[in-house]
């Protein structure tokens, strides 16, 4: 299987299979083996403090999370032979699981719109660790966060 | 301001102004300055991995955020005497801010419903640690985790 | 090969083969399957902030990371039977791999020595997790923490 | 008191008055306002794993530690006008307290020495967010950690 037709698939699964995605309205805008970004729309459903009209922490790392789990598959993805047999591939991918994740909160979410981009720095057999930064859209980084995955 | 009217301000708080909660159906089933509880019952739209139909980590995390978050303004209201006025209270409650938060999926997510526990584990003048715990109606532990707020 | 044989090589080479551990002098107090205790009494070399007098934040990051390693060795002995094969068990505990630590600095770090408990909240095949608390001669929590490691 | 003289204070203070840093070998290669970078030599006494003959895990988050606090320190200084009186400072400085630390074990630490690099990423009135890195003398990275201090 072509390394693009998986990607493409996971992108379709990620919208079309996780309605969590949609509940919230977290979008893929770019997905590839050299990186992830994931996008989200600020609306009134995702404000966390009232008071300070600010996003929900617990959407900043949902986001942090989806956009680094991605990110662990195009890292396992990446490490197989474009002769690897789809279903081979499909189930390694089903069972790349998040063993544990840390944010750290930066600047408070304020924004029209927010974008997470994800990378690879430990790209393991077992294991993978991803670093991720989410900014507003006037490039103010708002979080970080790091998580590691079984992958193998 | 008594602290039982406090923590019945905030317990509508958390329903009432913070649609995100209403969103994903999170509810507070119990608040003391001793304990918080949150609950969720699992649906289709919180589902993260299709092929395995458990909890989406993101919402894991947005829960453990939650339940830490209570904990800590309950630690707040704690170290302020009775007599504390109702608008300083609400002002130092406005300012509760999460530093970080660190989740472990310990396992997979599985389940009719799920509560998070937390507990305060450092309660000082400017900083504060929560631990929190999740489980499943089975009462399997599905995550761990800890979060560092400022709170003055 | 016997778990209390085991137990005893581990004990045996945590004292006389790492160099690091006489360094700084720190002891293993208890170490069963079910729980492990390491000490270190305080002495001048191990201070890190002399206007406070407090142990060195790095001295508490190393004992939680030796205590939590050792429940996680401690954990995979535990998984295997009694017959196990000793050069079998000998080659996994060598594999034993720390993923990552989390230290919550909670007190100061004053006291005439202080004591790291270890439990495994996790025991999988392929990864483990251990929560580590410090307390000092007062019985005072001076740290907690959490680590993740490949055992498998 | 000017930049530089509180830099070489806190320089002198790191190796003269923190004996911790003797015992393991740990030194200052560069400290500026805008960057740390901490060494040590590997030598017996830091080995971890004698089967594998790499640094000691509490070395790494010793050394991870130190780097992120020298930086923390770094940008109360930036934060300070040089006016500052010098009592005033060193009150500030000495009251900088870490948090919490996470590390991240990317590969073996194989090499003959070791160097940290820091830099911040919150910077703060009350609270600062420290990266840090770890590299062997071949350039390859051995760890990665975030820290968060109390610095007000």
């Amino acid at each position: 299987m072509k390394i693009e037709h998986t990607l493409d698939f996971i992108r379709k699964l990620f919208v079309d299979m996780i309605p969590f995605h949609q509940l919230i309205g977290m979008e893929i805008r770019e997905f590839t083996p050299a990186g992830v970004e994931v996008y989200i729309e600020m609306k009134p459903e995702l404000i966390g403090n009232p008071a300070h009209q600010i996003l929900h922490g617990g959407v900043t790392s949902a986001m942090l999370y989806a956009a680094g789990g991605l990110m662990a598959m195009a890292s396992v993805i990446n490490t197989l032979a474009e002769s690897e047999d789809a279903d081979v591939l499909q189930k390694r991918l089903q069972n790349v699981a998040t063993i544990d994740i840390r944010v750290d909160y930066l600047r408070p979410g304020r924004g029209n719109w927010f974008v997470v981009t994800a990378e690879v720095v430990r790209q393991g057999n077992k294991v993978a660790v991803t670093r991720m930064n989410m900014h507003n859209d006037e490039g103010k980084q708002i979080a970080q966060g790091t998580a590691t995955y079984m992958v193998g």
